[in-house]
């Protein structure tokens, strides 16, 4: 369904000489230097010569926001209702992504890929923000039965291609990803234990804050899904216990990597995507950078699955795409670094 | 010399009233949240209700450059001449402080305070970028004699003050700082082993970069320094073991605070010089915001002594306030949600 090529490596030399003969000691820019190299690895496929200035143009982030059954446990901080108010509330601009991508000059659309209750039409806004691809309302309650079918998965997949597809039509070269959906630190923490073979107990963490007991539930849960003993195969797995807004997350990160644009991850959830989309196609790993360490517990151990280091580590646990869009400027600043620095010949220094 | 006012914290609980009822968990935008509290704590000071926007205007990064005797023992990757090259850097535009100053929107200047040559008039460029107030030609050798005299240090405090002062004329409300200085490491590292009364050992790293017996060596020499069993007074510290920026930069950080104003702290060596404004002036400690961590290694107990958590962990170890030019959209981030931002009521969030 994806084609993805893995980076050409033949210029590498040549933009890590880039780099190196800038006025700054060999890898004082620490992470920034990481980032502008696989920014020219990515940017540079097919050109014969590695001349080419850096560009960030029309960076855009899809919010996926999808509702989950097993939700209804009460094992998250808020009920269900609360995805619904949240797409609105995008909408209409007040929620922190959409302070964030305002201050970053970042394009913000809102994706519902199944919450319960769909918007009405005449709450859907601009049709340049709210898109509307749902696979159901809301997913089956993965504690007891698979999540959606396969058939979900595929169209999900196909879907969230879709969206990233129409944003990169429309100039964009970086797509950074966010996620609404009550419920979904469940299913991505049901997902990096079923992907990394750990107990659910390495595995799942405090979401945006609750407490104790429904901590202990929430393992609970977890553990009994995977009882069902479902193989690892990733599609299989999104089917068992992952989401729709995950689902078309997977599609999205593919659908970007195969066109040859960059990827910034977000958080817990945006990660599990990643790693879902990873192991369906390794390649494409090449393609993504990690935006920050969430609070959740586990996001750490599966950053490692990823061989991820993040930029940015604000002890945020919001989601949305939050980090992602507080990373960007990191991301701008590596491509003004390599595209605008002096040289040491350059300048006349001697060291 | 400096007159600075604690934090009026009568209207505490309301500010944080207003963060904690955006629409987001309580917390879950972690540091932010406290950088948010803080702006709102530092500029509302005298006003009597808390329903004023924060704003950041003209931020300007001041990048306050000198040369240091010790430097003469070979203890950097690069001699003293490179201080005054990067300073020519600096004017035309081509470091990377001067790309991440331009990508993030900030006014930039650097100050000449006391490097070994003085840059001839044809090569100061722009007098709005180049500031020339120097006390010396480089410091004397601290390991055998004092750097400067007292004498020196109160005017060095005065012509940093007097830059600050002049930019927050202008319309700055965020001042960041910044340095250039072949060898100052060597000085931060002898006041942070001074001020914390911990051996060289434990304070001294690796700077941008020197080899092991480079590293010997520093060591050798800061403990050779602190032998002279000089007085802890912050005054005295600075005349024995500072540089010519580093004293300039305590002069602006308290001269900052006493305006009223927010200071926002690199790395290493300018986290030395808020440690010595700090053991001057406790109150300053509120003004200040800490941009990141440096990779150079006793910046954490720096830090710790402080009671600071630094916005970013990038592995920098550059100087020049490209960790603080890097934080500012952090701020930006900041001031956007707490203006911004939806509350649960004007949202129709029902949590």
């Amino acid at each position: 369904m994806f084609t993805i090529n893995p980076l050409n490596k033949q210029y590498q030399d040549e933009f890590k000489a880039v780099i190196d003969n800038k006025t700054k000691p060999p890898g004082s820019l620490g992470l920034l230097e990481n980032c502008a190299l696989q920014l020219a690895l990515i940017q540079h496929q097919g050109q014969e010569k590695p001349n080419k200035a850096l560009v960030i143009n029309k960076p855009t982030m899809l919010v996926f926001a999808g509702d989950h059954g097993i939700a209804a446990h009460g094992i998250s901080i808020a009920p269900s209702a609360v995805t619904r108010q949240m797409v609105l509330n995008f909408i209409a601009g007040g929620a922190a992504i959409n302070c964030f991508c305002r201050t970053n000059n970042i394009d913000f659309k809102v994706i519902d890929t199944g919450i319960i209750e769909p918007l009405a039409a005449d709450k859907q806004g601009d049709a340049e923000v709210f898109i509307e691809q749902r696979l159901g309302q809301g997913t089956r309650d993965f504690s007891v039965e698979s999540a959606m079918t396969l058939a979900q998965v595929e169209q999900g997949l196909a879907l969230g291609a879709n969206a990233a597809e129409n944003s990169i039509k429309q100039g964009c070269n970086l797509l950074l990803l966010g996620e609404m959906g009550i419920g979904n630190t469940s299913s991505a923490a049901a997902i990096f234990a079923k992907l990394s073979q750990q107990p659910a107990n390495e595995c799942v963490g405090l979401g945006t804050g609750i407490d104790d007991q429904q901590l202990v539930e929430k393992k609970r849960l977890i553990d009994l899904a995977l009882t069902r003993n479902f193989s690892d195969q990733p599609k299989t797995v999104l089917s068992e216990v992952g989401g729709f807004e995950i689902v078309q997350m997977v599609g999205a990160i593919l659908a970007a990597a195969q066109a040859g644009i960059t990827v910034l991850i977000d958080g817990f959830i945006v990660t599990s995507a990643a790693l879902v989309a990873y192991r369906m196609h390794p390649e494409v790993r090449e393609y993504l950078i990690f935006a920050h360490q969430s609070n959740e517990q586990a996001h750490l151990a599966m950053l490692a699955e990823l061989n991820a280091e993040p930029l940015l580590n604000l002890g945020l646990r919001l989601g949305e795409g939050t980090g992602a869009a507080l990373a960007l400027p990191m991301l701008q600043a590596s491509v003004s670094f390599y595209n605008d620095m002096a040289s040491f010949s350059s300048a006349g220094i001697t060291v």
